[in-house]
This record gives C-alpha cells, sequence and structure tokens, in this order.
C-alpha cells in the first residue's frame, strides 16, 4: 500500500480510506461543502486546475462515477483525457504500468483509476513519478473511498454527530466496496453502532467490518436506524448465475419497502449507491419517498471529487514550486 | 407533451415543432443566423454557455448529430458530456429516468436526447425540475425539430417567400421524422404546397402530413417543384429484411437524378439530411451538383443547435434570477 | 499525392515525409523543442489553436496516438471532437469522403486521420477545401510521419549529428509504417548508416528503403549501432496467423536483450513506437534500462503534434487574412 499523504502532509493519493486521519478527511469534507450549490442553482466551478490534465482509466464499464469524474475535472478547467478500456483488450495489449508510464510521459497530473482487479489502484499509485496523483474510482469489491466520502458528507448533511447514529446496510456487504468504504468512513468517526443486514452468504466474514453487527432478518437489524443503506444487487460479481437471488424472493426478505422501513427511526434517511434496481434492493416509493437523500448523494459524489482534484493538485504544485 | 413555451415566453423545451408558434420559430431562425460564417471562415462561437453543461444522450448511434450537438454547445464555451449508450444496455441498468435525475442531480443544464422511441424525449422533459432543459435530437420516426428547423433555414437562404414555394420530399415518408419535421416547419410557414412522394408503402396515412399531396409518380411529383428533397432509405428502421427496396428497383424509380429533377423547376434546390446512400435516393452527381444544398444543410445544423442552445439557456437564466 | 507545402510556403498537410525538405523539417523541429519541459513540469500549452477546431477520425483503433494528438490540441486551446469509427462500420455508411465533407460544412480546420488503408489521408486532403489541413496519424504500414518526426527529435536529444549515426531498426520493417517515417526523416538528415535488422521474410524489397544495409543476424547488423530501435510484432498485420513469428523463437533471435545490446555503441541509445510486448521483441531490462529513450519518444510525441498543429494553423490563418 503507498503512502497516500506526503512527507508534506499533503494529501496525494487517494486509494483507500484506511490510513487517512480524521483530520485529513475532515479537510477533504470542508473543501466538498464548498463545492455544493442548490440543486438548481448553477454548477460550482473555479480554476483549480487549469493547465492540469486528468486521465480517466476505467477499465470497469460506469456512466455515472465515470461522469461523475468527468463533470468534476472540467468544472475545475482541467483538461480530461477519456480512455475507457475494457480487461479483456488490456490482456492483449500493452501492461497497465506501461499504459501509465506511457500517458505519464505525456504529463498527466492525476490518474483516476476504476479496475475490477484488487490491487491495481495501489500497484499504479506505488509506480508514478512523485509529482503524480492517483485516485481510486472502484476497484473490485475492496475500496471505492469517493464514495465512503460523498456518504458520509451525505449523512452528516441530515444528522447530527455521527457517534450517536445507528447506520444500517442492506444488502450484498460481502461483494461490496461501496459498503466497505462507507463502514471506513463512518468508523473513523466513530459511528455509534454500524449494522449490516442481508441472507447469510451476504454477510461478510467476521474479521471483516470490525465492531459491525450481522443481521439476517431486516427487520432487526434495522429497528431504530439513523440511516439505511440498501446496496445494489450486483449481478455482475457473482461467479455463477446460480448464485444470483430471485429478485422477488430477496425483494420480499430484504427489499427496503416503506412497511420494512417503519422499523428505523422516523427521522431515519434513505440512501443508495446507485444505479438502483427498484423492485429488488429498494422499493419505488421508498427510492422517490421524502426519507430518501439519494439525490443527495449523487450531488455530493460531484463535489466530494472536485474537493479530492483540487487538494491533489495543491499536493501537485508542492513538488513543483519546491523543485 | 411538456408545454415547450414557458408561463414566462421562453422557449425551454425542443421537443417538437408543433405547438410553437411562428414567431418562435422566426426568433431561433433570426438567432441561428448570427452563427452562420462563410465556409472557409472560422468557426463562429462565443460564450453564452459558459459554465454550463450539456449532456449528449444518445441511445441511438449517431455521428453526423452527435457532432453537429457537441460543436454546437462546445463553441458556446459550454461543458459537454457525452454519454452513447445502446439501447439494449439501457434494459440493464438503471430506467432513462432514474439516469436523468442521477445527471440532474450533478447539475446539468440541457439534456440533447436522441432515442429509437416515441414519446422518449417528452417524457423526460415531463421529468425534469424546472430549471432543465430537453432538446430532441431524433426521436423514432417522430420528430426531429432541429432538423426540420435547419431545413427551413436553409430553403429561406435560397428561396424568396415560402408561401409561393413547391417543396416534394422523396422517399420513405413514413418512416422519417426528417419528413415529418420539416413538413411541420414548412406548414408553419404556409409552404405553397407540399408533395410527398414514393411507392405507396412508404407513403403516409392520409391523416398524416395534412394538406399534403401524395405523388406514386416520381415524375409528376417532381413537376415544377422550388425545392427537392431525397429522404435516406433507412434500412434499420424496417421490421422485416424482405420489406427494404432494392437499391436498384428504388433508383430507377424514386432516384434524384439529373434526368428527373429536370422537371423541377430550374432553379430547384436539392436537399439531402444525410448521410447519403449514392446511388440509391439521390444519383453522386445531383448531391454534388450546383443545385445542391445539402452542404448548407450541414453548416446550418450547427447554427441552428447553437441557436437553441443559447436560447433555452436563456430560459435557464431567467429561473435563476427570478429564484 | 497532394501538395504538403502551399504555395505561400507553409506546411498545410502532413501525409508522408517524402516530398518535405530539411528546412521544413527543421522549422517543425524547432517549434517542437519549444513545447517540451522536464519530465515533472506541468504540460506545455498555449493558445495558438483557439477557437480552431480539430476532427480526430480513427477508423483503425489507437489509445496511445490519438490520446498524443488529443492532448496536444487541446493544450493548444483547440476545440477536440474525438470520432472512433471502425472501418466495418464504414463500408455501410456514407462514404469517407461524405464524411468528410460532412465535417468540413461543420467548420472543422484540422483532420487527424488514421486508416488501414494506404492512400486515405492522401485522398482526404486531395478533397478538403483550401483552408483545410490533414495530418496522417498511422497509415496502413506506408507512412506515420509525426512518429518518424518524434524519433527524430529524440535522437538530435541524445546524439550529435545525424550523419555521423549508425542506426539499427530491428523487427518486422516490411510491414512498419514507423520503420518508414523513421527512415525518410533520418535520410533527409544524411543519417550516416541504416541497418535493417530481422528474418528474411520481415526485411522490405531491395528498392525498398533505398541505402539501407539489410541484415538477418541481429548480432552483425547492431555492430557499433549508435541507435537501436526495436519495432513491435503487430500481429495485426499479418494476412495468416501461421505468418505470425513464436514469440519465444522470434526473442531468442531478434529480442533486444542486454546480451545483444552489449554489441552496439556503448552509448548507445534505446527506442521502440510502442505499445511494448516484453519479452517478444524487447527484454524488460533494456526497456526500462539506463540507455532506454522510450518515454523520451512519448513525451517528443506530443511536443511534435503539438508542433504540427500549431504550424498548420498558420497556414490556415494565412488563408483567411488573405482572403
Amino acid at each position: 500500500m503507498p503512502e497516500q499523504v506526503a512527507p508534506n502532509g499533503k494529501l496525494r493519493h487517494l486509494i483507500s480510506l484506511k490510513g487517512l486521519d480524521r483530520p485529513m478527511v475532515e479537510s477533504v469534507l470542508a473543501k466538498a461543502r464548498t463545492y455544493i450549490a442548490a440543486p438548481d442553482a448553477q454548477a460550482p466551478s473555479d480554476t483549480s486546475l487549469t493547465n492540469y490534465t486528468v486521465a480517466n482509466l476505467f477499465y470497469e464499464a460506469s456512466t455515472r462515477t465515470r461522469a461523475s469524474f468527468e463533470l468534476a475535472a472540467r468544472r475545475l478547467d482541467a483538461k480530461v483525457l477519456n480512455l475507457d478500456v475494457n480487461t479483456s483488450s488490456r490482456t492483449k495489449g500493452e501492461s497497465i504500468l506501461d499504459t501509465i508510464y506511457t500517458l505519464q510521459a505525456m504529463h498527466i497530473d492525476v490518474f483516476v483509476v476504476r479496475d475490477a482487479g484488487t490491487g491495481v489502484p495501489a500497484m499504479i499509485a506505488e509506480a508514478v513519478a512523485p509529482h503524480v496523483c492517483v485516485l481510486n474510482a472502484g476497484e473490485s469489491d475492496t475500496s471505492h473511498p469517493t464514495q465512503g466520502l460523498l456518504d458520509l458528507l451525505t449523512i452528516q448533511q441530515h444528522k447530527q454527530d455521527i457517534k450517536n447514529l445507528k447506520v444500517a446496510i442492506i444488502g450484498d456487504v460481502r461483494r461490496s466496496r461501496v459498503a466497505r468504504s462507507a463502514a471506513e468512513a463512518l468508523q473513523l468517526f466513530d459511528v455509534g453502532e454500524l449494522r449490516l443486514i442481508g441472507p447469510d452468504e451476504f454477510l461478510p466474514d467476521a474479521e471483516d467490518f470490525p465492531g459491525a453487527h450481522r443481521f439476517t432478518d431486516a427487520t432487526a437489524g434495522i429497528q431504530g436506524a439513523d440511516v439505511v443503506m440498501a446496496l445494489r444487487i450486483q449481478k455482475e460479481r457473482f461467479d455463477k448465475a446460480g448464485e444470483i437471488p430471485d429478485n422477488n424472493a430477496y425483494f420480499r426478505r430484504y427489499g427496503l419497502t416503506q412497511a420494512l422501513l417503519r422499523h428505523a427511526d422516523k427521522d431515519a434517511i434513505v440512501m443508495h449507491p446507485g444505479p438502483m434496481n427498484r423492485g429488488t434492493e429498494i422499493a419505488s416509493d421508498v427510492a422517490d419517498g421524502h426519507q430518501s437523500v439519494i439525490r443527495d448523494q449523487v450531488a455530493n459524489g460531484v463535489a466530494i471529487r472536485m474537493a479530492v482534484l483540487s487538494i491533489v493538485t495543491d499536493y501537485v504544485r508542492s513538488m513543483r514550486s519546491s523543485s
């Protein structure tokens, strides 16, 4: 694992929320808050990244996360290079590190990397030159740090102190990078209680998610929760088709319906990382209901990515002025 | 059908030319004329869309229309997000409206939508927030309003008053959104005579294209016409391969050749929406001949899209300053 | 072959290095040197192409060359339109020239074209309007002029006068546009000796590469060389699978290993156009070794493309101010 924070104290890479301390995360959230505008206001923008080049390397298909990073970079006036490469073509061509070295020689300042393989963003961060930054835009089922940050920011907008909150995550937690990064973010802020809800085969191993409570009964798990996060059933993460749960059966036991939500705190907020399978992991009236903060998550996602881009290029600037 | 014109009188959406009045269309044409330059001059540009974000959602493949909208937006200094999604993947992922809500939460101001399904642009326009605009970039065989406007603008550049003109459209009018939007534009300007030419199975039903005259004989239909528009044979719009006409047989009866064109007015202009199947619906020497205004149509397409983008963001601005 | 240099003496197209004289090439290299920065410095940029539009038409897949041209254009503040079209879809739609005429009507100033067919960039250059420029970004096995220029620039950075150098190119020279353009560039600068190394079936015909020496024995060919360029084994260029050499057998005879490199001059530089097949045409320790200038080639590639774009739009400007 590469050092994410440089010797001069500046954030350089964002590969995982593990290893970041609370002041660092607070500073990202504080910066992100400056990039939030009312839903009907014009998109915030500035020139933090003028003359910087950001390369989006997506080795796994994505529409929303790529759009979020692309808009974030462009609203900071960066030049953005999109490279959508599927993993199969990667094996035929040059190695991923040769691609990185090539792009680095083209004066890329920040690599935004999504990959289906655990360890790829860290490997790239270890390999790049000292003035280059790497951001993890989703890594296998391991880590999705900007998602964890946007979830934290969203919860903070709607709730008081994290350490008094009960947060329930429902779904395939075992295969979810979203859940892992959310848990890391929440535990850094001493979340009151973290509950993981799903059928046995969806719950993570005991050593994973330390301190979290596991529930196979959704009603029991959601009881009194202040935050309820439904995860997407990610069919692409199952090795065999037979392992994929039946949509209707899953919805009956774990779907986030109004009936289930009634067991949570009456002011509970509802979250989902998107894209949603309505009628599978969440009922439409809950997704669109007054407790839903799902669209806030999306807006906060752009703000978090703007904040992270702005902060890491601050590192790049510090390297250049000192050399 | 959503209201395209806002209560404050400003154009907000462009879904169809139906329901727009003549002064509104005149104002778009007038604005478009400011975005026209000589073929060898530098592309016109301004900063009307600085800090605005335009998302191009193309659920149906397109090179020229996407390029035209993309250049239009970027020459007005917008930030442009291209999302090329094929329809098949749409069914697997989230619903189109969830995609729209997600992008709207990312502060998209204008959605440019192309879709193979009738009603999709209107459905999106109904769904978006009050400060967001939707432009139809081609909808099934129903509507292609910017094409209708560019055709109108092109005719006006070469001919006097529309109400004295005989306009002949040759081809698969029944399946043509180009023909529908051209007819709507022309009839708003009281076109002298609108003639639809093609084999019976290509001619629209009687209630469609009110006031137009139908011809199965091309020579009779083109007689004395001031404007002759050949439509592309769109093989992708036929349900069964057996329905697709034989290229040579079609060309002999309906291909726009010099011999056929001689029956039109001697100053007739020749139009085609592109891309052309040379030797199927139009002869090469006609496409490239001195009566052809096909390249003017392309140039006018960018100008019309710049005008529409500029005008609808004027609406967005009016919403923000009033809130 | 179209005139690449306009009557007013300005470079207009770059289709091939053939027919360019040495002062013209010197001026491109001189301009490119102004676009080179230290590897850890910010990317050079200026506003030479403000309000110009560059269309990248890649009819053959490419990541690195397209990225290089795209970054070059955007760092000069051009508007860039990317059109990745595979050749198969080209045959179904409109002709390539109709695509060009359409884009030209949209006020494209510079076309950057990569195509698998010999003669396509020249055909386009013959067809475009007098104020429009065409740059060849890789043409079949025929020509890749910006690659030739970046190779020349890289050699000049590391070596004294070209006319005293022995340059050895190892690999499938017969099918290599890289080798052809490098040879043209080097011979314009009176390279001391050009050696082509490979198995018989990889060596070009006698009339090709005039003045070059052919070697089937790698050790003999590399003896005392000042510059050693390994070519990529391009499996996509072989007509039949059976013609593709076995990787291991090829590597044993022609792979650029430390053992082989030891026969070159002790200060020899190692080049490769990328993407590399490590372990096939080049050993990893040579690719990453202290004699390797492969990353310089990549950086110089962006600089050369910026120089060419800047110079040809200087031609466009001259056409407009004179009209």
